[in-house]
């Protein structure tokens, strides 16, 4: 009875400490500080569009894409909530016109919980806020992806995750009052997955798709 | 006295082939097409200064580094002369004001003969004055690397082969009439390798070595 009664109360931590043995927060890609030093070296302009992101941000040129001299790219290959935190300052500092954010799927790639997840867009979203109140946000729900590429990758048959994780990314966004922009709908196809016409890897984006992005994006660069 | 003489005639075909099997021309990047459809699908402008080149040129941006919104980034992580020339249509078509070249690292790295390099940049300025006459055409002799970093990679220990073809271009440019900006001298220390300042994996570089380079085009830009 008595060690029963221990079990139980130790029975959560050990299962609490195998969950968190799966995800790392302190994570950063290669490219990461090689990256925020170039973006702590290169000068802010007033009224900079910023986008922030992960590989899918960096993908493009967006200068190039939406044939505008004011937007920046802050995309870094692999990062996660944890890591646009840890550099958001870099982005604020400038006082730009409008960020516009994409994160969150490396981090449903590493496992980390979706609780941790939506807590770190409060997190973003607060501290934008704070250090530039001037600054307009702008949310992008997650993308779909689309399992049926090879390489599998860690980002795939997580799918209710992305479900999960855009529902309350959209109560967020009411809640703050900030514009979250749908990419999932219009990138998915009629099996909700990431439409092969806009991806060549079942998670970055083809030229095509950026230009769909594009489009979405022109009523709010205006 | 019959079989050795047919061996002397044979022995070069079997050399060059073994030599010639150690190199691919054909050898393309993962990203490759997807950058070359991206490119493509950017607009191009009247002014244009094109950054042309492999993961080194890729791996700035030019536009926020020179502080210049004419400048359009055509680095391919991976390229080599054959890939530029294979793309080189989407760069002249646009009748760009400038073009910056930085090509021949990993030509070197894939054991691609020092002649057909030289070849290769002759035919990328025959090609762009053919296209694009009033294009002014800058080449970049090589970098030096560094092989005191791990891992080890192909381009390290083929320093006589970065000299080799640095001493040629800078023939071909007098003979070409084509400016010749020097990167090797600037950036290598005194043991003739790519100075530790400048780079984080004797290959590819920092921000401290982007704003040297960048202090180097100045008089090129303005």
């Amino acid at each position: 009875m008595k060690i029963s009664f221990l079990s139980l109360l130790i029975l959560p931590c050990i299962l609490s400490y195998s969950q968190e043995a799966k995800w790392d927060s302190t994570f950063r890609p290669n490219s990461y500080s090689l990256k925020v030093e170039q973006f702590r070296g290169y000068p802010d302009s007033p009224g900079d569009i910023i986008f922030l992101g992960n590989s899918i941000t960096a993908g493009t040129d967006w200068m190039e894409l939406l044939g505008n001299t004011s937007v920046r790219n802050r995309g870094i290959s692999g990062d996660i909530t944890y890591g646009v935190l840890e550099r958001l300052d870099e982005v604020t500092e400038g006082n730009p016109a409008k960020i516009f954010i994409l994160i969150g799927i490396n981090d449903i790639a590493r496992n980390i919980p979706d609780s941790l997840i939506l807590d770190n867009y409060k997190k973003i979203i607060k501290r934008i806020r704070h250090a530039s109140p001037g600054t307009a946000v702008y949310f992008h729900n997650l993308l779909p992806v689309n399992n049926e590429f090879t390489p599998a990758r860690n980002h795939f048959n997580k799918d209710e995750h992305v479900l999960f994780i855009n529902e309350e990314l959209a109560k967020i966004c009411r809640e703050e009052k900030v514009t979250l922009i749908d990419l999932y709908n219009p990138f998915k196809n009629a099996e909700n997955k990431l439409d092969k016409k806009y991806t060549y890897d079942g998670l970055h984006l083809t030229h095509a798709g950026y230009l769909l992005w594009a489009s979405l994006l022109k009523k709010y660069l205006n």
